[in-house]
């Protein structure tokens, strides 16, 4: 028996186990997994613990693997034929505080109904990410129930310090590279487009971040003697950073755009589809008017197009009342969102370069970078991709949209650079789970549909 | 005899007469005046009352005027005819700290000998303004040692407060407008252009200082969310901070050179011939080009042009590091030096329309003025002008220079606006004063020809 042809009895396995499954769910929400205070380390180790006895009860050879900071879980079962796939997710979860802003205990999961009668599992780590995790996991039991085994050989790799950095992932991951390397990963840390929409994430910006300094005089100087003749390191600024986009929004950074391609037309029809608004999407944060680029709509604006932002000033006086100082310096911070074909080196030399070539007699720059990391894409090619879309489309009843994500999951890029995958992005979060805030909620739509929706999409990659 | 027939007597008295002259100098740089430091308050009350006593010995209606402060001497010699002047000087000085960087005790004056031969007097108000009130004071002396009496109907008022702001003057100015109100006003408080020559201070820039806030979203918004939709109010800072000049430098406010009239030829010619370089004013504060209106001479730019000036410049994250913050604020503070002919208030409103033409939706802002103030300019074709540049010229035997100085002298507006006179501004400090520093000084010649300069511009004035 197939996978496939065992789906219809692992999605009825679900349906019927949901009770229990949940149960596990409450057990891994009582964990108080903080990653960030190190009073609760223990409960952290704790966490880890659980995943690696829950998988290795579905038959993978788990390992609570040592690192710097909290342990990484690490599970394997490299049984069946298929693709090879690395499944990432964490343990650890945000502080409750405040904590008065919680309507009841924040680990003492529970079910609640909200006024438009859908129901929610309330606790912190509900969403974020351990009911996320569970629906991957709860997918694996089903089939291991029906037909003994995984449908197609799987490793799991659980970390606890998503919520403080991720810091020692990134060299656990470039230690254990030949042992992680898989055909495709698999994350669950996203979002549906809306509860009826599922979504899969196929790319997230890159970023190159500069920090640029201005010297002129010397010395401060009083304008009363040197107004009119000095040069002004705050007027050389505003120049060149004025400079950086032109009346259509555009980034004028020589070369900015090479190498981008354009969406699919298909893909593009969709997102036209969504019908992004300014009022949907800006009005929440007071705004009204989309301010990128004037011929793309909002949804590229903010996930498939790059950027280019100030996000600081500083320089002269900027106390209380007046001082008719002319600073010695200025200093801004810019920093640039990329998607798939810009080069971030190249980006951060062009940008250097405009700066240095806009410098007049008098004024003097330093760079500091803080950070360079290309966009990363899934292609929309990606067989692995189409089978998921279709996957989520057989569950959800409606198309599976395929969206950029406007920040970056940096061990997302260090899959892609460091292991060579590709990472498949589903996730089942909704917007008002209120994740990292009082009364996170994860729907028991998003857990139980989210469980089938794994079931599905293994079943098909492992066709 | 009239006041230039007595001249010549006049001027040898004042030469004969220069070691006790110092002698009276000496005993008010004793005095520790101490403006700015409440513990010198004694102190400034006995340089008040030395000042009124000294005045009294000429036959000046003396008195020491009460302020909110330290107080004014006020002295009155209504006699003989001609143009009645008001002398306007200060009788308190610096703080004399740092103290061990001094050769000598700051209150005790000495004469000591450049190593190029220059005779100078050593102390904390050599210069500014002792040295200088009493060139005006001792040419008064001879005046009245030689004809009786003084040239023409002089009243004095010498503050003590200049050094901290001269807060309670402008009220007493106000408050004393009839008294004070003469037909002239006469200030020895500035520079000569170099030890050769005579300068007279013709004109004062004003000043617009405003501070432009702009506010976007309601909240500081995650460039991985927002970037590429969300208005960012730096870019608009930006963008409008760098339309302000234009490719030549010139300011680009409608109407912002309105009224303003170009220098007489002659005048402009003197200063082409000072040929005021780079190398002579920037160098010295580590610059190396003119940074103004193209089209004008240095000297220009610093002293008879408008400017417009950023002060300061924050918003957004300006700490170590890299924050990806599209800020919901930015704030800058903006001034404008001010020629004669320009109305500060059009300024103001020129800048704010300015700003408000220039922004998008999605950005509002807010201004708050730091003050206006118009320029101070005496008129070339005045006659009390003309005779102080011949009166010098026969003193120094060089032309003297009338030159504009970049910053305000707030009493001396004042004495236009409040008092409706015109303000002939002779000093006789050089550029190595060392005023406000350890060490100041007043080159002896500065003292002795300074005397015999008002003496001539005096008799000349009194014609």
């Amino acid at each position: 028996m197939t996978p496939s042809q065992a789906l219809p009895a692992v999605l009825d396995r679900i349906d019927a186990d949901l009770d229990k499954s949940l149960e596990r769910l409450f057990a891994f929400l009582r964990i108080q997994s903080v990653s960030t205070d190190p009073a609760y380390a223990q409960h952290c180790r704790e966490a880890a613990e659980f995943v690696s006895k829950d998988l290795a009860s579905l038959g993978f050879e788990t390992s609570v693997r040592p690192t710097g900071g909290h342990p990484v879980v690490v599970g394997k079962a490299p049984n069946g034929s298929g693709p090879r796939v690395l499944f990432y997710g964490h343990y650890d979860v945000q502080p409750v505080d405040p904590l008065d802003l919680w309507d009841a205990p924040p680990f003492e999961p529970r079910i609640t109904t909200l006024p438009d009668g859908r129901k929610i599992i309330v606790a912190r780590g509900a969403c974020d990410d351990k009911g996320q995790v569970m629906t991957f996991i709860e997918a694996c039991r089903a089939f291991k129930a029906v037909t003994g085994k995984l449908p197609l050989p799987i490793t799991m790799m659980i970390e606890g310090e998503e919520e403080c950095g991720s810091n020692h992932l990134f060299g656990f991951v470039k230690d254990n590279a030949a042992e992680l390397r898989q055909d495709l990963a698999l994350v669950c840390d996203t979002s549906m487009w809306d509860p009826a929409t599922p979504l899969i994430t196929t790319s997230l910006r890159g970023l190159v971040y500069e920090e640029v300094r201005l010297t002129c005089a010397d010395r401060d100087l009083h304008s009363g003697i040197f107004g009119g003749a000095a040069q002004n390191p705050l007027r050389v600024l505003s120049k060149i950073l004025a400079g950086l986009h032109d009346d259509n929004g555009r980034v004028t950074l020589p070369g900015f755009y090479d190498g981008i391609r354009e969406l699919p037309a298909d893909i593009k029809q969709d997102l036209a589809g969504l019908n992004l608004t300014a009022e949907d999407f800006l009005a929440p944060v007071g705004l009204k008017a989309p301010a990128g680029e004037k011929d793309r709509m909002l949804i590229e604006q903010i996930a498939t197009r790059p950027t280019a932002e100030i996000n600081g000033i500083i320089g002269g006086y900027t106390g209380e009342g007046a001082k008719t100082v002319i600073p010695s310096h200025a200093m801004a911070k810019v920093s640039f969102r990329l998607v798939g074909g810009q080069h971030p080196d190249k980006i951060r030399e062009a940008f250097r370069a405009f700066v240095r070539s806009r410098l007049p007699v008098d004024c003097k720059v330093e760079f500091a970078s803080f950070g360079t990391a290309p966009a990363v894409e899934v292609p929309f090619d990606s067989p692995a991709l189409a089978k998921a879309r279709a996957a989520l489309a057989a569950e959800w009843g409606r198309k599976a949209l395929t969206v950029g994500e406007g920040g970056s999951i940096p061990i997302v890029a260090d899959f892609k650079n460091v292991l060579g995958m590709d990472t498949i992005m589903v996730g089942f979060a909704l917007d008002d789970d209120r994740v990292h805030s009082p009364n996170e909620k994860y729907d028991l739509t998003s857990f139980h549909k989210g469980t089938r929706s794994w079931a599905r999409i293994l079943a098909a990659m492992a066709e």
